[in-house]
C-alpha cells in the first residue's frame, strides 16, 4: 500500500492521540513530530523522528501533508506556513478567534491550492454518523427541529477559559457545527441566554458557563443548544433532530450496557466522562478520512469554511448575549460570510 | 366517610373523563350535570341526575362544589356565579384569554373566600411529581436549566385553532405552568422563536405550529420549551431538569414496555398517542386533591394566580414572537403580575 | 346498562381489591360480601351489603354469580356448593392443591352447566397480552423458546410457606400457565433444579426458594422459568418469547419512566414492589371479563382445566426435583390429564 | 519498550484478526506468519513475513511464544510441539474435542514449564468484565442464578456442523466457560433439553439447534443457558447474574445508541451481527493480556485447565441429551477432571 508521509506539529494530549492513532494505520506513515517541549521518552516508545522546529516539518519534500496540534494561537500563522511549502493541512479547531485571521489563512489555502481539514471531528461520531444518515434518506422528513445538550463534565481550568475566546467560541463551536453539518444549511439569526451558575471565578473572567443559543436557520427550520460547563455525572452529549417523519436522538456512550439493580436502584452505566473517550472514535475516522482526501487528492468533508462559519455564529451568539436581543450572523461581528 | 357532594358544568369530552373519575371515589358525590346539551344516554348509564341550565348547580344548596368543564369563553362568568353562589371551584384552564377578565374573576373569588382550582393536571402526573420530588429533596441540587418537550400528535382542527388564543395560550400554557411549578420560580423574560412548518393553514390563520421559548427566571435558572403540533410518533411530553448535583428526566408513557427484535429492528412501543390516555392519572388525582382540598377546607395545589401567571407568560411570548426580541413577562401585554 | 348482581365470598387482601374494582364498573353490582371475619368499617364505607355466612351467598336468588375469595383450602368446597346453586363462578387459585380434588370440582361445574373462571389474572396483564397478540399474529414465527424471570421481593411468612404446596404449586403454577396461554400447548415434560439459597427456614419445610424449570412442550418448543423467592430489588416479572421470526419481551413495570443522572450513576427506578401493584391492571381486566362472560353467556377466557393442567405440571416439577430426573406430566404424580 | 516476538501460525479470518491486533501493539513485534495456505497480498500489506511451514516459527530461536489459529484439529499437536520447543502459548479454542487428547497436550506443556493462554476471549469483554468485578466486589452479594442468553444470528455451514463437535462443544462451549468464570465455581451437574427448530439438516448431521441447559454449581447456585442458532435479529449475547444482594446483566452491544420515532414505531439499533464485531474488544485485550503474561513470565488469566473444564461440561450436557436425564460432568464420558 502507498503510504501517506505525514509530519505533524504539537505532540501535546491531542497531538500524542492523533499520532497514536496514525501509527496503527496502514496507509500513513508519521515521519516526524516537531513539538519545543517533545517528549522524547513517548516518542521513542513509538519509534518516531523528533525536531523541536515546525520548520523541519515544512522544509521536508518527503512530507505530503503537515498535522497542526500546537496551541491554538499558532494555527493560522502555521496553515499560512503549510500551504506556502505545498503541504496539505489538517489542524485541529479552531484556526483563529478572529474571523479576519481566517480568512487570511483560507485565502493562502486556496491559492495554494493545497486542502486544508479542521479538525470538527464530532461530524465523524458513528453516533451523529447514523442521524445524519437518517436525515439525508428521507427517514425523518424535512427537518424541524434540532435540540443539541452539550455539558462538560466539568470546567476547563480558569487559565484555560481566559484565552478560549468564551463559552461560544470554546465549546458550542462544536455545536454550531453540527447544526450546520446535519441540517445542510446556514444559521441565520442567533439569540443567546447565557447565565453564570457553576462557577462565579467564570463569571468574573468575563464568561458564562450556562447557556441556551436558540437558532433560525436558513432552511426553516429551528435549532436550540444547551450548555453547561459542569454535569457532574461525566460528558453529557445528546442530539435529537425532529422532522416532518419523525425524530432520531443520538444518546450518551457508556463504557458498558450493563444494568444493576439492587435494594438502592436500577443503575445503568454514567456517560463517559472524557471528551477523549467519548469521541474516541470520531478522532481515529477524521484522520483516516483526511490520509484518504490526501491519497486520492479529493477535498475534505469539512474544509476551512466550515471553521469560519461556526466562528462567525459563535461571535453573533456572544453578541447576542451582550446585547439581549437577536443578531442576525452576517450583520454579527465576524461580518459577512462571503 | 362524609361525601363531598359536586355539581358539574358541561358534559364534553374532558367532562365525561372527569365525571366518570369522581363516580369510583367513595368520598366525593356528583349530584347533577348540568349541560345545554347533554347526552342522556350517558348520564343514566351512570345515574347521574342531569340539567340544561348551569343555574340549577349554582342555586343548590346541597351541592359545595362546582366543576366547571364548560366552554372556555364562559369560565370567567362562571367562576364569577360560583363563587357569587359561595360554591368551592374547579375549573378547566383557561380562565380566560384576557389577563384582566382573569383578574376580575379572580377578585370575585377573593371577595367570596371560596376556593378556586385551575385545571393544570400535569402537576399531579407522577411522572413529573417525581422531579418535583427530586427537585424539593435537593437530589439534583441547585436547577440550573430545565428542558421541555411538547409535541401534539397532530394539529387541532383549524376552527379549534382560530378561537385558541395562539399556540402559546393553548398549548406552551401548560409548559409555562411546568416551568414556574418545577422551578418554583417566576419567569422573568421570555424569548420565542416561531414558524409554521406543520400546516401552511395555521400561518393563515395567523398561528405557528412550532417553536422554541427561551426564559429566564427570577431564580437565575434558565429554561427552554420545544413544541410542535405534530410529532407523528404520537404526544411526545418529556422534561428534564439539570442541577448542580446531577440531572433529572421524565420519558414517555407507553402503552407496554414490550421490545420487540426482529429482522427490522429493535422495536418499542410509541408515546401513548392521546392526552387523555398519557395524562389519565393525572386527572384522577388532580381532581382527588380538589375534593380533598374541600373536604379538608384547605387551599388547592394549583390556585388562580397559577392561571394568570402562565397566561402572562404566554402573551409575552406571543410578543416576542411577533416584535423579534425578548420580552419581560411584566412589562408585557398582560401587564404586571401584581 | 344491565347489572350483573354478584356475591363475594372473603374479604382478606385480595378480596377487598376485587371488591373495590367491581365497584367502579357500571355493569356490575357487588350485592352481599360474606366474610366471617368481615371488617365492618370498609365494607359500611363502600356501602356493602354483609354477611358472615357463605350461605347468604348461595341462596340469594338475585345473585348471579359468586367470587370465590376465600382461603385456598374452601375452593373447591366452595365452588362445589355455588355451582350447585346455580351460580357462575369467579375463583382465586388454586382451586386445591390435590388434583382428584379439582376433577370433583370441575365435574360438578359441568353437571351444573355454569361457568368457572379461575384467578389466573396475569393473563389479562398489558404487558403479556402483547406478548400473545405478537405470538397470535405471526409477528415473531413460530415458537422455539419462552423465558420467564419471576421473583418475589421477600419470601411469604413461614406459616404461609408451610401450608402452600411448595413453591411450583404456589409461585411458579403463574408462570406455568403463562407458559400454556403463549404457547397455546400443553407441557410434555418437566425438569426442576431447585434449591434452598434465601433461607434455611424454608429449606427445612420441606420448600425451596431457588429454582430453575425447564419444560418441553408439545408444540416442540421448549421453555425455561427460574424462580426467586427473593429479589431484594423488587417484584421481577419478565417474559421473553423468541421465535423463527424473532423474539418478544415484556419488562418490569415501574412507578415512573423517570432517570435520574448523578455522580453516583444513572437511576431509573425499580420495578413495582407489590404484586397487588405491579398486576392492578390485570386484577381489574380479568374481573371485567368474568362479568362480561357471565352478561352475555359466555365461556370464560381462562377455566377450570386450565386450573388443573397447571396443578398437575406443578406436581411433576416436584417429582422431578424431589427425584432428580424429567418427569413427564401425564405420568406425574397428578396422573392423566383427561 | 522491550517487544515480545510472536510467530503465528494460522491467518484465516481469526488469525488475520488477532496479527492485525497486535501490529497496533507497540510491545510485541509479530515476525513471522505460517500457513499451508497464506494471503500473500495481506501479508505484504502488513508487511509481514510469511512462512508455509509451522516448523519456521516453532524452530526460531527469537520467537518467544506461538500464536495457534490452524484449523481446530491441528491444535494439540501444535501446543505439543510449541512446548516442546519451549515456547509460551496461545491458543484458539479448542484445544481438541477428545479431552484424552487435551490432557495429553496439557502434560507436555506442564512439563516443558511453559505458558498456554486457551481462546476463552469473551472473559475478556468489556460487559462481561463488569458482571465480574460486580461479583467479586460484592455488589450483588451471594450469586444464586446465572442465566445466559447467547443466539447466534445464522447457523453455520452445514460442513461446519459436522465436524464441530455438536453444539455443546462448538457454541455452548464458551457459555460454560462464562458460567465457570463468573461464579468462579465448577459445574457439578448438568441438564440439556435440545432439539431441532431451525434447520432440519442440522438434526440429519446429528446436532441440535436449540437448548436450554441447566448447571448445578458446586458453590451451590444453579445456573441456565439458552441457545439458538438463528436469531433473525442479529448476535444475541446477554448475560444475568442474580444473587442475594441484587442483580446484573450484560445487554446487547449495538452500533449506536440512536433511538429513532416515526408512525412505524420507536426502533433502536439492532445487536451487532457478527461475532467479531461484537467481541471485537475481547479479542485485543485477550492478546493484550496474553503478551502482558510473557512480558512478565506470569501465568496467563485463563489456562489449559479452563479449556479442559468447560469440555467436560460439553461432554456431559451431550450425553444428559442423549440419555434424557442429569449427568454429574466427573461422571461423564470426559471422566475425572483431575
Amino acid at each position: 500500500m502507498n503510504q501517506v508521509i505525514l509530519g505533524a506539529i504539537g505532540a501535546g494530549r491531542i497531538g500524542k492521540l492523533h499520532a497514536e492513532n496514525i501509527l496503527k494505520m496502514p496507509n500513513a506513515r508519521l515521519k516526524t513530530v516537531a513539538d519545543p517541549f517533545i517528549d522524547e521518552d513517548w516518542a521513542r516508545g513509538w519509534g518516531l523522528s523528533t525536531a523541536l522546529d515546525a520548520e523541519a516539518v515544512f522544509s521536508d519534500d518527503e512530507i505530503k501533508a503537515v498535522l497542526i496540534f500546537s496551541p491554538s494561537m499558532l494555527h493560522a500563522e502555521q496553515i499560512i506556513a503549510a500551504a506556502r511549502a505545498g503541504k496539505h493541512i489538517f489542524c485541529e479547531k479552531p484556526i483563529a478567534l478572529d474571523p479576519d485571521r481566517i480568512r487570511q489563512a483560507l485565502k493562502v489555502v486556496a491559492e495554494e491550492g493545497v486542502n486544508l481539514q479542521v479538525g470538527f471531528n464530532r461530524r465523524f461520531d458513528p453516533e451523529f454518523q447514523r442521524l445524519k444518515q437518517a436525515i439525508d434518506s428521507g427517514e425523518i422528513g424535512r427537518i424541524h427541529l434540532i435540540r443539541i445538550t452539550a455539558r462538560d463534565p466539568s470546567p476547563p481550568p480558569m487559565e484555560y477559559v481566559k484565552g478560549s475566546g468564551g463559552m461560544f467560541l470554546d465549546m458550542t463551536i462544536h455545536d454550531f457545527d453540527m447544526v450546520r453539518y446535519l441540517s445542510g444549511s446556514e444559521v441565520e439569526e442567533v439569540y443567546a441566554a447565557g447565565t453564570v451558575l457553576v462557577d462565579p471565578a467564570i463569571g468574573e473572567a468575563g464568561d458564562i458557563d450556562t447557556a441556551i443559543t436558540t437558532m433560525k436557520l436558513k432552511n426553516g427550520a429551528l435549532a436550540v443548544i444547551d450548555n453547561s460547563r459542569q454535569a457532574v455525572y461525566g460528558y453529557d452529549q445528546r442530539i435529537e433532530v425532529f422532522g416532518s417523519k419523525g425524530s432520531i436522538a443520538a444518546g450518551n456512550r457508556t463504557p458498558t450496557r450493563t444494568v444493576r439493580m439492587t435494594a438502592e436502584g436500577v443503575v445503568s452505566d454514567k456517560p463517559l466522562y472524557f471528551f477523549l473517550e467519548r469521541y474516541q472514535e470520531s478522532f481515529r475516522i477524521e484522520m483516516e478520512q483526511f490520509i484518504r482526501a490526501v491519497q486520492e487528492n479529493i477535498k475534505p468533508q469539512v474544509g476551512g469554511e466550515d471553521g469560519l462559519s461556526s466562528t462567525l455564529i459563535g461571535l453573533a451568539a456572544k453578541e447576542s448575549l451582550d446585547r439581549g436581543e437577536p443578531i442576525r450572523v452576517t450583520e454579527g461581528p465576524g461580518g459577512d460570510l462571503s
